[in-house]
């Protein structure tokens, strides 16, 4: 399925508010990092983990997607920083105007990069942006080595791609080599962040890898 | 959201098409068992562990779905019994229709029992059968307690929950009553089966369950 094809699915008034939730926050040298990645595989860990090494060096905030009003309150919710819950009503994803109006609670003068955790799904299309500057997904050992080829295209359009729980290598005798040819075939040029949210191995490359980006992008 | 309010949004042809399937599958008494799960739970390890007890005692036969035609190939493809894998052309789920080509590949008279891996996620709705008899969920300790309550529609229409990798727990931490408890309160009556399928704990109980809820059902 080519990008055109799939943009013509989108309707033409969320391209359109996409494109201005864009320059509204290049105007404002805001950068909005979309996290996606299946259930499970650690998007709240590394949002916390993130948020607490990068606070005191750019100020962050949080949007947080949610199919419903009665999930469990996230451990992002409580956090010492903006912070806006997105109840989608079903929906798998967030559209153009959730962000949009996610980000409009937010008090943006005080803000210069937000992360936001979209709902836990890979079968989304994601090729299209909601305005944001970049978008990470969010991967983790217990998916398998074949988990790109299976859901391929978050991993074709990430601008960063995430394995997290490296730590549970011993038991999961997982084989790192086979996943990142994986994500080669798919997209050959991105990063790719081996870690641990637990055990805090490989943090800071993901860190300083995201400052850069977020400091290039706002400048 | 109400039942009612789902199925309205269910074209009647695939309603239809579902009782269809129902009643062929009670008229030949087989049993089709629909797994769900997030990428990465154990479906596949799941399958691939029942249908090697089961055969012998029953005649199995799987179904794969997978999101296109380019995914690796499944483990399940090579098992020594009846095999139909479905491409969704990008879908997020399998719907009645593709269920249905499905089975009229597969050889129907020699068959008792067809397991199906629906793709990988929890934010499809799935309160509307599709023919199938049983709906069974496939989470893992890595997805967390609360997964539940966060992707409530798939747990409060199962009619089992299996709960995988809970040799995990040593390195997870997983609080499995707070899981179950996040259960009951969507589906107050539905067994959970606390398993692995690296290790086989727990394995022969959800054996047991699957085998005499078959033989319940096609008799």
């Amino acid at each position: 399925m080519t990008l055109t094809t799939r943009l013509e699915r989108i309707p033409p008034a969320e391209v359109r508010l996409a494109e201005d939730t864009a320059a509204l926050l290049q105007a404002m040298g805001i950068v909005v990092v979309h996290l996606f990645g299946p259930p499970g595989s650690g998007k709240t860990s590394l949002i916390l983990r993130t948020v607490e090494s990068l606070t005191g060096k750019v100020r962050p905030a949080v949007v947080v997607g949610a199919l419903s009003s009665q999930a469990e309150p996230s451990p992002l919710d409580n956090l010492d920083l903006p912070s806006v819950q997105v109840n989608t009503g079903g929906q798998p994803c967030l559209n153009a105007n959730m962000l949009r109006e996610a980000l409009e609670k937010l008090p943006l003068a005080d803000v210069d990069l937000v992360l936001v955790e979209e709902i836990g799904t890979l079968t989304i299309p994601v090729e299209h942006s909601l305005g944001e500057n970049l978008r990470v997904v969010v991967a983790s050992l217990p998916q398998g080595e074949d988990c790109p080829s299976r859901y391929p295209e978050p991993f074709a359009h990430a601008d960063a791609i995430v394995l997290n729980m490296v730590d549970l290598q011993p038991y999961l005798g997982f084989d790192r080599a086979r996943f990142q040819q994986a994500v080669r075939r798919l997209n050959p040029q991105t990063p790719i962040f081996e870690l641990s949210c637990r055990t805090g191995e490989g943090l800071e490359t993901w860190w300083d890898w995201l400052l850069e980006e977020a400091r290039g992008r706002a400048s």
